[in-house]
């Protein structure tokens, strides 16, 4: 692409990425971007020997380094992929962009909004693409709950409900809530309309001086609150959320191969009694059902939206906006979590 | 015994109970109160003649009222057990500790901290035994978890997590809080030792005026934290408490019929790395392991050690000091929610 | 009734029923002919003490008998429950037939095919009723399973596949096959149309002499092949049941508290390939439904359906020809196992 | 190793390997073939030009063909991966063997015992290897069963019991029998003492004239009985295996993450009554203990002890003669379920 400066025949574009990063996700984001029909990658960065070993094992034909600048300065390369530790992001996505590059950042976006604010602005200026790697949107099942929202199918929103535990991985620079609540932070976002207004975190650390144990309360307009539970030290792996309607209400278990969403025909509607002033409660029981999800790699999806955004010069819906959005959240827990649950206004 | 007012003869002593509240739980109260060897029920009193019905129909013997003075004020009733809702408590109880009777009282104890120290007190100067009716502490699970607890076999607590979520039931008088958490409530206080410092808690009303679905952050001394997530708006029943400790943690799953509890080897330790400050995590995964739990019937348990309690003249650990320290925090989680998330010290 | 043998006033009927034998099932038997309205208890017998000791605790006002014949030859007992080893019903419901009353029997109805024909015609000759407690069928599950054989919604059906496995109960009398297998023999009875073609059986024991762990399989008209798989040395409880027709799936698994029955919109379909004789073989997999099933008690559903087939003259589905067919799939099992898996034809 | 015919320096070797097959399971057989230490792949023939792209997609620097004998009669090829359906792999091992290649065959070994034997006497003859993929017994739950068994653990064996239903694959060639009773076979073949002594076998056929429903009882010395129910109707994948033990049970569910294996301790025992003759049985329910599992993939052990078998001429447990037991059995159960449950000796 960057050879030819040619859109015309976008059929046969091949995008070039090189890759930062190929720890724990790297490999996954390498392995997709070979499979995916536009991408390629073209070359891959780690500080670590060993890392970069694996990845010559897996991939003889490529090329790889331990110096980022060889990506970042490649005039062979069209696209970044920033998948490392979450304080390098800025800098690294900072100097893709400056290089002409488009970036695709691992979540969270950035360590602060201001990072982010900036390599939005930089991006728009140089008109290049950001993509975060919010890769839960595009599960088949946040799919098919999105279409369960937009269509009213659940009614008007009463609660998001989230409990994402697990033991570790701690991580030396982050706490839970920055490791694994990004996830669920970048779905709400997705799903629940309107504004966030406001913030309680609560926590606690137990061992190397970072919160393992955290809990948000993240209250929205309409009396819809959503509530995101973050464990490093569970000895069970749980990836559950349950979202109550008006009309229907869902609970999506991730860690199920089959029936991830299960979608109640249950509710609880309120009716005025005999009686002056007398509330009466009616529940209704009906039917569960459990949709049948699409079958994609979700990592796979995005990083075939994100060729069709660079070659079609498409907005992504996750990009740095939205990544700023989930970042803004992170750090307004992050200052309730150090007074104990006070109140953050977003 | 009120019959001959003779303590010597234990062992034939027949407590003669009249139980007020035949609505959800007091047939439960009355069949066991049945079972106990050194009880029975003499008299059942509910405001509701469909009720009484149901009263007579299932022991055709049995006195039947719908004006509690009758039990409260029969010479031959010795004690009474208050299984009505939470607001008409304190007056039922008062009058039964003034007409000489021991008491067995639903949770929660009282509306108010108030009313629960000078029942307390009223108690006491009479000779008479609050028993507030926490059934879980007589569970097999938890005679378990506490086994374990005490004996260290879980090392230092990190976290107490519980997730309490159904489907209604709906009160008009009492939020989520005051309905579901005093069971989780009694639990932690029972497990948990020191002193709870102070509460957060955050939730929602979609319905009727009060919370339907609320969460609580209760922090304790030495970096322990209890959770506690209560929904009366959930498509799904669960009940479902994680404990982390320094050495083993456990899962305590109420609603399975096998293998309630899961104490899992599993951890996490932190030690110093080579480099200077460095700080490293080490995991330990090992076995699970399911205890076999004593298959008794709680509220048997229970209302056996109420018996006990009144025969043996001992005080019950589930008296009215513990039916006090719940209320407390009820009382504080109430002033929370109202200020969206404010500490509440204790 | 007996007490004015009018059959006018229907509503105001009360039948007085004996029961024979309180021990496991029993008291299930006696609390729910209480709560059923035209029926009520009057007698329980037991040859064992404690049993009655217990009966009398619970139902003080009761006459209780170690003598089957008090309650066989009362004038004032209208219908006879047989709760007892199967190896005493032919004798016991043959006793009542002959003293003019209805009879409620457990299953198995008898210990060979020749008793159940026998009670069969004595109960035609005296016009009296005979129901085999084949308690399963009065299920919400049941009713609803056979609501979707019966409307078509699974379509043709493929096979019946039982689970029924858990630890014990050893009995000395009999073996597993007729311990467990009733149950799905006469669900599949109920279930299932045309008759029951030919048996293999296979299993072993390891105890007392008996067969501890079996499999059978029944082969059906039209390709329809059933299969029933009972263990009394599974350490764990199992009662799950797989239905496969040509349109729709279930999977019954009647241990958990909601959603037993989960009907799947899955299948397979053969279609002619483009080559001659070339067959092609399409799967469907949609969603997953699972139905809202009625709350009732079975057995109190079962009573007083019995209660309604005497005071209105109407002949139960389960009535000795049904217990007979059981009985007969129960010999032609026997006689299979005995030879190591011989096809018995029925 | 071709290259210089040189044993040793063993830790330098290099098995050069063709995999012949890349559809369903050949792709997993290659990446892990690179991924073992002393393998590595050299050719990939596919009769289908999309299989052969795929694999050039993700390994460019390999050689593809659609013609077998390229890799049959390659010099530069020092062993063969068979990855076909089961009625090719007679005659592409037979020409591998001739060509003086080791042979990695796909389960089951052959279609019948004949070409089994054949097999093996070439092998011999030539001193080359021949494994036969039975990759189940190289994961971590059947390594911790044989331990179990081995040890002693489980006491006495009573039965296995496995349950393994999905819907399809349907295969024009085989029926359920042949492709899902392998897996069982094996294990049964690698924990159980002592030649199976006879097979019934019931089933149906209701799509494309092959059992796409089936039931096997084999019979064991000592009363140990083994039943084996696949299915390619069933709306669910279940994977379950019951091992019952004199003094411990196990159930090995192989779908879910974690704790695969729960050991039981559960049992029962006779002891002697007081009356002559009199047999009590005793229940022992005690703990539930879930052994920590090696994490490796099965597939790369397998194959890491192919190379290890090659390089240092070891007979593996897996061999042409694991291979011929599992088709022997293969073929008694196909008699008997001819015969509708036939008693089949082996």
């Amino acid at each position: 692409m960057s050879q030819n400066g040619n859109f015309n025949g976008a059929k046969t574009e091949m995008i070039r990425v090189g890759v930062i990063g190929y720890g724990y996700w790297g490999p996954n984001v390498v392995r997709n971007f070979f499979a995916v029909d536009h991408t390629r990658v073209d070359m891959i960065c780690d500080m670590n020997p060993n890392a970069l070993a694996r990845a010559k094992k897996n991939y003889p034909g490529l090329e790889v380094t331990t110096d980022p600048d060889e990506i970042l300065k490649s005039p062979k390369i069209d696209a970044v992929a920033v998948v490392t530790p979450v304080w390098t992001h800025y800098k690294l996505a900072k100097a893709a962009l400056e290089n002409g590059k488009h970036v695709f950042v691992e979540k969270p976006f950035t360590s602060t909004s201001e990072q982010a604010k900036e390599l939005i602005e930089l991006a728009a200026r140089k008109n290049l693409k950001i993509m975060v790697d919010h890769t839960f949107l595009f599960t088949g099942a946040v799919r098919k709950i999105r279409e369960l929202t937009e269509s009213g199918a659940l009614g008007d929103l009463y609660y998001y409900d989230s409990l994402r535990v697990n033991l570790g991985l701690f991580q030396h620079d982050v706490s839970v809530i920055w490791d694994l609540a990004p996830h669920d932070l970048s779905i709400m976002d997705h799903l629940i309309k309107g504004e966030p207004e406001a913030i309680v975190a609560t926590g606690e650390c137990h061992l190397n001086g970072v919160e393992d144990v955290a809990f948000m309360t993240i209250y929205f307009p309409n009396n819809v609150i959503a509530h995101i539970n973050v464990n490093w030290l569970s000895p069970v792996k749980i990836r559950m959320t349950m979202i109550g309607g008006q009309k229907k209400m869902l609970v999506w278990n991730d860690l199920v191969a089959d029936e991830k969403i299960r979608v109640y025909d249950k509710g609880v509607q309120i009716t005025s009694g005999d009686k002056v002033r007398e509330l009466l409660v009616n529940y209704r029981s009906g039917d569960m059902w459990a949709p049948q999800l699409e079958q994609v790699e979700a990592l796979h999806a995005e990083l075939e939206y994100f060729a069709d955004c660079i070659l079609n010069d498409k907005t992504p819906f996750n990009d740095g906006h939205a990544g700023l959005r989930v970042v803004r959240m992170l750090e307004a827990a992050d200052r309730s979590i150090k007074k104990r649950g006070e109140l953050v206004r977003l």
